[in-house]
């Protein structure tokens, strides 16, 4: 049971593959608090089917993109639009894969066609969806855009990869499309730098069971979880958040700022 | 008309003046979502009386505290738990004065016994406060507490003295004890980095309004007012953003993220 | 008049165009503390033909290279090895460009095979010098590696563009082969984040006296200077400062510091 | 054998206690150096006697000083000047104690007479040297100030206690007196942000060698050594980084950029 906290806003929501995605818990609790939302993915990741699933159960449409398509954002704005009757207040992108890191390729082993491609896939994307957005004025004004990214876009996690990178620029573009934005429209920009969280993209990974059981111990509240993820998108969404922008936020229990817990201990 | 997002809870809120008080804001807002309130001061403060109006407007009893004293911090909490009738959700400390400011010493004339006085008023009382609620187990579990601070305690603004190393060492407190509070009740404490602010201290100060119009310029968004400060210490109060904490949060329309902003040329 | 510092000391510096570069001045200044260089650029700024006199006033050669060839930088490395008769102790990357600025695009009429390109020159030659210099094991245990930055990585300067995102990349690369380069072989990987510099490059763009001017007047010593940056660098390469890695340096007379200073007013 | 780099500089060096103290390196190394200076401690440090050694050994008058005592401050600089025949080049602060922690008083169960007088030792003193120091007009043109700091400003260190907020009150004396001191003489201030360190003082605390394998081993440098920092305190010193202010530098063998490493698993 929601409070109505984003009741006549539309927005679109990028990236929920299966119920372990933090875009679908986002998504349910977008609805939940009153939103309409227009779910899209990449045609490839519709296969699996169960997008259908959580559209048909939250009465949302979905519109396949290829994030790294002008064509396909251009005619996602445009049908999101016809099919919400209106202009977007909020937009979710949770879009991220390292091909060197899918291939294993080490990160001094790097393929720079395959890291073209990632930051492609992964960051210049949001750029992309922006850039098509102010293009179309596609939002309102006073919309709320956020991108999902992780800390290792300030700090090395060697596992992550050139991740890394696609997250640094992330981040910045979030920073720099947000002035634009905010001049324009006063629509507001800003990345949730989000726990590691057990997503069946992630858990596939080999040592992320390791890896995520230290954040945990790290973290004086613990991991942040998809559910909670979700909590803060919808403030990051709601009117309660207007000023903010252009700003990274560490929704990680506390992990950015321990320099040591003695919990790691004995891992 | 609210959300009834902070329904249920209960807290303290330090600081309002006048109307033209953050923390005055912030009192009408959480009310109005649904909160209760104690409403608090020092005691010099309150001799202006508007806080009483405010009081009972809210329906909110008034506790004077000097945020300087143990014992007026451990009445404050204890009445407060009387009154409302259970323990607290939220506090939020807005509390900061310079005497080297003040008494217009240079800040290379600084007077160490004022400097001392200033970090016991404007950054140890928040230390104080959360001592003394973690010993009387004030605070429920994913209680949040907010103080509100300054970009000054990150960047050097010239007029704002040993303000400076005040919201240092406040943001360090918040850090510090968040830890700690997070381990123990999994209660959460951030700061809140607000735009300059016209309120009744703010706006006597020399050479305030030509600051504030510059950071106004400088800031996408422009500055930040004291009701959308309101409505972000509603987010952090509620349980959209339970897993947020050891933060420092610009609410800032932008400022943090300038480099330069041609709007700023000219003044 | 140098103390020898770097006696002994080899290494290959980017970037030189001619005596208004900072490499062009690093170059000198390495010399004169001992060191021995190789110079290199891409073929195309090599045909201007400043660099051929610095070579022989410092009895350095050239070797062209284009830093988005993996084959060039491997040519680079392997005969930089051969001239100077070692590995290297010190490497300087002083190299940008951005395609979108320089064809005058709109930073919200983004070109992406453009962008593709800027990051490629810009930052992933960063990564692929290392990653060869790596393969090829190019570099002596306590190398230094250094590359330049500026404070757009962090905070938006509207007129930068995307070589906003081209430095927080750079600086990404910096960290995750620092960690790399440590492990391997003690090598350590830093960027300088230096003021805006009086280049041929730089001086051309529309506005940038007055940008120049915006950031000499916000930094309490001023704009650091091109000679000021090669001093900056000498030190970053002599083993003075060996555990210093995977650090963004800022070189900047204060300005990445300062909130406000009344000094920019009336500009 | 030294490079001469700080010959005809003077200064005064705080904090020399026995040959493990950072300090002690770093009057050593500048006298190695060609600098000329005056050693300073507390008095009651002083009793220990093995300073007097090093006083010996290098040539150096030794001047006791309560770092908290105007009237010794002003004694020190006064008499350092009339004994290296000249104004002060440089300085090194390397002043911390916490009353609390040495009495074993929990974080949250701080005494606040105690933590004045921790703040008034660890960081108030830095204040107050530097004022005494720009009264008396004791430093010469360009010259450059030392803090030594930790990176517990930034992140908690839970057995670290109110030496968080000491140091994080230390950082932000040395931005704002480094804007001071910039536009009265071009005096840089900046603070070195130390790996832990083997000195007495901290080898002595319980649970020390824990806490120092593991930034040793999160470090991919390893942990920087006295003998390292004293080296970069001579490259901070010389007029090779005469643009650099109001920064805060991680000397810790990249410590402060890991965000986890797979070698402090097992500990």
């Amino acid at each position: 049971m929601g409070n109505n906290l984003l009741k006549g806003k539309k927005g679109i929501i990028f990236g929920a593959l299966d119920d372990q995605s933090i875009a679908w818990k986002v998504a349910e609790k977008v609805v939940e608090e009153g939103g309409e939302i227009v779910l899209t993915n990449a045609p490839v990741a519709m296969r699996f089917g169960a997008i259908k699933e959580l559209g048909e159960r939250l009465n949302a449409e979905i519109i396949p993109a290829d994030a790294t398509s002008n064509d396909d954002l251009e005619n996602l704005l445009v049908k999101s639009e016809e099919i919400l009757g209106g202009k977007m207040d909020f937009m979710l992108h949770s879009i991220g894969m390292s091909l060197n890191v899918r291939k294993k390729r080490a990160y001094n082993d790097s393929n720079y066609d395959f890291m073209h491609k990632t930051f492609d896939i992964s960051a210049m994307s949001f750029h992309r969806l922006m850039q098509m957005a102010m293009k179309k004025d596609s939002m309102n004004e006073w919309g709320s855009i956020i991108g999902l990214t992780y800390i290792a876009a300030q700090r090395v996690f060697p596992d992550y990869g050139e991740m890394a990178e696609s997250k640094s620029l992330l981040e910045s573009f979030a920073r720099s499309f947000g002035y634009h934005y905010a001049k324009a429209k006063n629509v507001r920009v800003n990345t949730i730098s989000q726990s590691p969280t057990m997503t069946t993209a992630g858990s596939g990974v080999e040592g992320f069971q390791q890896f995520f059981d230290y954040s945990d111990r790290m973290s004086p509240l613990g991991n942040a979880s998809a559910e909670a993820c979700a909590n803060y998108c919808v403030a990051m969404f709601s009117d309660l958040t207007r000023m903010v922008t252009m700003q990274n936020l560490y929704h990680d229990g506390g992990f950015s700022k321990m320099g040591m817990n003695p919990d790691v201990f004995g891992m």
